[in-house]
């Protein structure tokens, strides 16, 4: 990795957690953040634009990034494939932009067996009651579909180990005032700066 | 470690990185962070206080502190001991309080193999050219002292490797903002927040 490289940014956390809210704060911030584009096979929704939302692409098309490796995860739901596309960040990054991905767990520990030094973080929300007052605020779920989602926030939360950090979005400001700090710490961890490692503090050497 | 426990930042650096400065400009912002007062054997210059610059400690009571592993890192410098009280860096850490150690790289190193936990942080001057006017501005050394300290900091930098951050200190200010950003990331970090590592997710668990 090279000193002015950006940073890739995996937000994860249960459904309910805010990472929808945290994610548009910050991009709405840090000039210097993008935001990933999923590809994916299903057809665009009304209102949905090709390469904002969403790169919609033929299942052929999607299968050839697949074959040639052009994905950072993918996966496939309700026969429809979804994927990051590898380019796009990698290019953003090596341009020195940060790049943040909202995704679900299966896709983030995908993501950091091939990109080990993204910066892998986790949303919760300040309690398991917090999170059942949110959802049941909505009104938009039955009393069922609401006990699943609970229940299955409760199993996410045993892959928070796989993750480097946990923010706790009390209040939303807060918690993006953490990611912001979060951003700024890893941009100075020793082992971003190769540099320093081989001593190389020569005249010319500046450390910003 | 507990949940509510404070932080132990080590900062570590050459002389004239500025460590001192941003020491002082933390502890002046951050009311919840205290510095630790080494132990030392040696006789207090004029309107140095007992407890504030240093706790002063006859020969026999520094040896008996060293006897029953009473210091998180010791050295011995012109026949006189300098020692950190392990004591009060960890009343003030379970008490939730931040503690800050200015600390050169040796005894540093002795406090990770004791307290890995602790914030490692590294600080260096934009460049070595920078470092030497600093020091040149001061007027107050030879230039054959001068060129000692500078290869000094260059034998130095071999260390950052041992810490987890490197701050550059170009402007003070920016500088206290990183460690202060250093210090909210490290208060988010999955590895500190042992509850979470065991999916005690309940109802009453509260991740702040």
């Amino acid at each position: 990795m090279e000193i002015n490289h950006g940073l890739l940014i995996v937000l994860s956390g249960p459904s309910g957690a805010g990472k929808g809210t945290i994610c548009q704060e910050l991009l709405r911030q840090m000039p210097n953040l993008r935001y990933s584009v999923s590809s994916t096979t299903r057809c665009p929704r009304p209102g949905e634009v090709d390469g904002v939302h969403y790169h919609f692409r033929p299942r052929q098309e999607f299968e050839a990034m697949l074959a040639s490796d052009e994905l950072l995860e993918w996966a496939e739901f309700c026969d429809n494939y979804y994927g990051t596309p590898r380019f796009a960040v990698e290019q953003a990054i090596q341009a020195g932009l940060d790049v943040i991905l909202e995704i679900e767990i299966q896709g983030a520990l995908q993501i950091k067996k091939r990109f080990p030094q993204g910066v892998f973080t986790f949303i919760v929300p300040p309690s398991l009651d917090v999170l059942s007052e949110r959802i049941h605020k909505r009104g938009t779920e039955t009393e069922e579909v609401i006990q699943k989602r609970l229940a299955k926030a409760v199993q996410e939360l045993e892959y928070v180990s796989e993750y480097d950090y946990v923010v706790v979005n009390d209040e939303v400001p807060v918690a993006v005032d953490k990611l912001k700090s979060i951003l700024v710490a890893e941009r100075c961890r020793v082992k971003r700066k190769p540099f320093v490692f081989k001593g190389e503090f020569i005249n010319e050497t500046t450390f910003t």
